[in-house]
């Protein structure tokens, strides 16, 4: 082992961990390792050998040690309580001014609540989410660090080199205070949940209503991967169709339509009604793994509903055009509800959040990224007060370009019987969004009547709360202890 | 003031409290009442001086030592900490078994922590839905308390003969222990938000895409409350439409189309969420509301996307019952979604939930009131283990039935560009739940493919997960630290 101090420690040598300490190396930086189960390090060393600029200690006293100061030790561990078991072990090690890095998938208000722990015992604290699944940590992932700003300077050499890059800029770049790191890596996620779901929401209807082939699949994935929907969860799906069994057989055939949900993008979708911003899209996307996972009583369920018995009379041709359109428009309100929660965020929690840097982090490196994102970059370059995504000139065209196919592709699903859940909300949203008058009117009066809630009034100012006697009844003003 | 002892006591004089107190007093008790602010005692006692049922304190010593043993003190106060407040105000006056009753809106996790806490202090807790607003306070609520059953039979006589009755059956019954009572009041709230938006998207379609006005919109409402759509919020809708401003033009074009929303649905969306059972319409009905507060938004949006130009070329007659049907139909889904998720709650929490009780309890007395729950107390009267209402034979006769015109109904909005958010996802829902192979297996497969998260196979039992190496560059098994 070299006497050479390190720049960074690294706890926790699962894939990822290992493949970013990998990663910093190639970048000329001198990683310590460590790993409660002390055997890891042995066996990390021994099949990394050539790697000179690997450190390993067997007790967190010497991994500690091995560190230039400030030190820097990230963590890449299971999110939750082995986080701030974690903390705990260490603390008693460090020196203020000293930088935890927690790189794992942590909820945001654990960081929020870390950083906070840490900043009044003088220990730097960032939470940073690291998107690219592993083959993105060994070659360059999405890195979104929040925290203690002080802390930033330290690791910004470090987490940058290491990053993706899109035309030369690393897809790295500082979020914001306290918990900001992992509520963008939160919504990141999310939109990964949309993404993913509209893709086989794509995919349903090319082979059920037009009876695409898997070797056909493939080559409609690559080819609108040439295009405006060019990104990595297009590529990767292109390849799963061509993905042959044991037995020759496609592969994809063999898989359980049954997706796990646990993390983040329900986390998202909580977020979201918390605070009140409409990000149906990722609402229902949760929902529709959620779906997924009740095998047994769909199944028993579509021995009673058979559903319409309706055939695809769409040109093949002009309708997987259609679909794309469709897909694209999704994509497109997708993000911008996933951008509207995030400036409502920002605004919440004063993180001063700058979009356009969130749009090129994404732009690399990660699970989402997309040549889209450049466009989203470009759009709060040009105006970075840009309320909605969908008021940019770039998007007001794209989406009066697909409306009219995104809106058959839609009616075409629900009269086929082929489940749509994420178009459709993107395009009930869209609907809504665009509307001025929204019967929510109706809804104020229906409140007003049955609990006296009050309402606003078209002919007068905001802030100002009527009530009438609808049953005749007599009533008061307001009802203070009935909330709906 | 009357030397006899009251039966029960309430502490809060708004309205609901109030109107509980008389509706007691009419049924024989004599209640005993206080507020914090002491004036409010006195206001009552004077207006309603007729009652001589009603004994007023002004300490809380007095109010407690007019009670009957065991005794029994209902709080009608604002949810929250408030609740907690008047517990610790309370509990040194009272004895082992006495019973505290919260009536209010407080959310279930607060009641499951109410009760324990008393419980281990001796004291009887009960948390307790009531809905029905004021007239309902006043003239029969729908009631679902649980909490310690061992208080049950100390305020049955009470709850119950101030509740509804529905064909002599009381709308109140023994709901669960813990927070179940306001578990069920909290799922009746996420259902109400979603008849309400139910009823807006009917009537959206109604007057924008038939044009009918306001006094043929009261007679169709009128009509449908004949029929299988008969409940109190059609009721009040059919009377809203009539109702005249002071300049002789109709109401409801001078209210603001700005819905609130903080309470109960957004609750219920985010237990979903976290129970991982997809509830889609509620969800979908409250993002409706979040949407409708964009006002500014919407307006500035609406100016740039004008949507389609197509104009409804359905007969008045013939769209106007598809639209019933349309909105039949993803009632029946809702109820199913929020049924699903009472019964997911019922195992989670070992609560034991008596299906067809919880719709009896809403049959009567609260806001979403109905012929049709009368319906789904028989589907669960028959078969108290049925697993989902769309598998009861008469619901899916019903379904069957409409089928045809939901369809019919959801394309229209979405050639038209009206949106339907909860229209649209009780559709996508119900094509969902009825397919027995949804594209999730794609999803597991991208899962796969870039994070190494494995899947189950179809032709393997369930529980055994498989990896690919998709990109053929090697990996392992599966990865720990990066979960989507």
């Amino acid at each position: 082992m070299a006497k050479e101090m390190a720049d960074i420690g690294l706890i926790g040598l699962a894939v990822m961990g290992q493949n970013l300490v990998l990663n910093m190396c190639d970048h000329g930086f001198t990683v310590s390792v460590f790993n409660r189960t002390v055997s890891k390090v042995d066996e990390f060393l021994k099949k990394e050998a050539n790697h000179k600029k690997i450190i390993g200690s067997h007790t967190l006293r010497e991994f500690i040690s091995s560190l230039k100061k400030p030190r820097k030790v990230m963590l890449m561990i299971k999110a939750g309580d082995p986080v701030d078991a974690f903390i705990d072990h260490i603390l008693p090690f460090l020196d203020k001014g000293d930088v935890i890095i927690d790189g794992g998938n942590s909820h945001f208000p654990d960081s929020q609540r870390r950083y906070e722990m840490l900043k009044s015992k003088g220990i730097l604290f960032i939470g940073t989410g690291i998107s690219g699944g592993e083959e993105g940590a060994r070659h360059g992932p999405s890195i979104m660090p929040g925290g203690n700003l002080d802390a930033w300077p330290h690791v910004k050499p470090i987490l940058q080199s290491i990053a993706a890059r899109v035309e030369g800029e690393p897809c790295c770049d500082w979020v914001g205070e306290g918990g900001a790191g992992h509520y963008v890596k939160m919504i990141h996620n999310g939109i990964e949940y949309g993404d993913m779901q509209l893709i086989c929401e794509a995919y349903d209807l090319l082979k059920k209503a037009l009876g695409f082939t898997y070797p056909e699949l493939s080559k409609i994935f690559q080819t609108w991967n040439q295009g405006e929907l060019n990104s990595y969860l297009i590529e990767i799906t292109s390849k799963i169709f061509t993905e042959i069994d044991t037995d020759k057989q496609p592969l994809l055939d063999k898989i359980l339509d049954v997706a796990g949900q646990k993390g983040t993008g329900k986390w998202t979708g909580i977020n979201a009604l918390d605070m009140g911003v409409p990000v149906t899209l990722i609402g229902e996307a949760v929902f529709a793994r959620c779906l997924s996972s009740l095998k047994e009583e769909r199944v028993a369920v579509s021995k009673v509903f058979k559903g319409p018995s309706e055939k695809c009379m769409q040109d093949k041709k002009v309708f997987t055009e259609a679909i794309q359109h469709a897909l694209y428009a999704s994509k497109i309100i997708s993000y911008a509800q996933g951008f509207m929660l995030i400036r409502h965020a920002s605004e919440a929690f004063k993180w001063k959040l700058n979009y356009g840097s969130i749009a090129l982090m994404w732009r690399g490196g990660c699970i989402i990224r997309s040549k889209f994102l450049g466009k989203i970059k470009e759009a709060f370059t040009k105006n970075p007060d840009l309320k909605n995504l969908l008021m940019d000139d770039f998007f007001k065209k794209e989406i009066r370009r697909t409306e009219k196919n995104f809106r058959l592709t839609v009616s075409e699903g629900i009269k086929l019987g082929i489940p749509l859940p994420c178009f459709s909300s993107a395009l009930t949203f869209f609907d809504g969004y665009r509307t001025e008058r929204l019967p929510a009117y109706l809804l104020q009066a229906q409140r007003d009547f049955f609990g006296a809630h009050t309402y606003e009034r078209v002919d007068k100012p905001r802030g100002e709360f009527f009530h009438t006697d609808w049953s005749g009844t007599g009533g008061i003003v307001s009802s203070s202890s009935y909330n709906v």
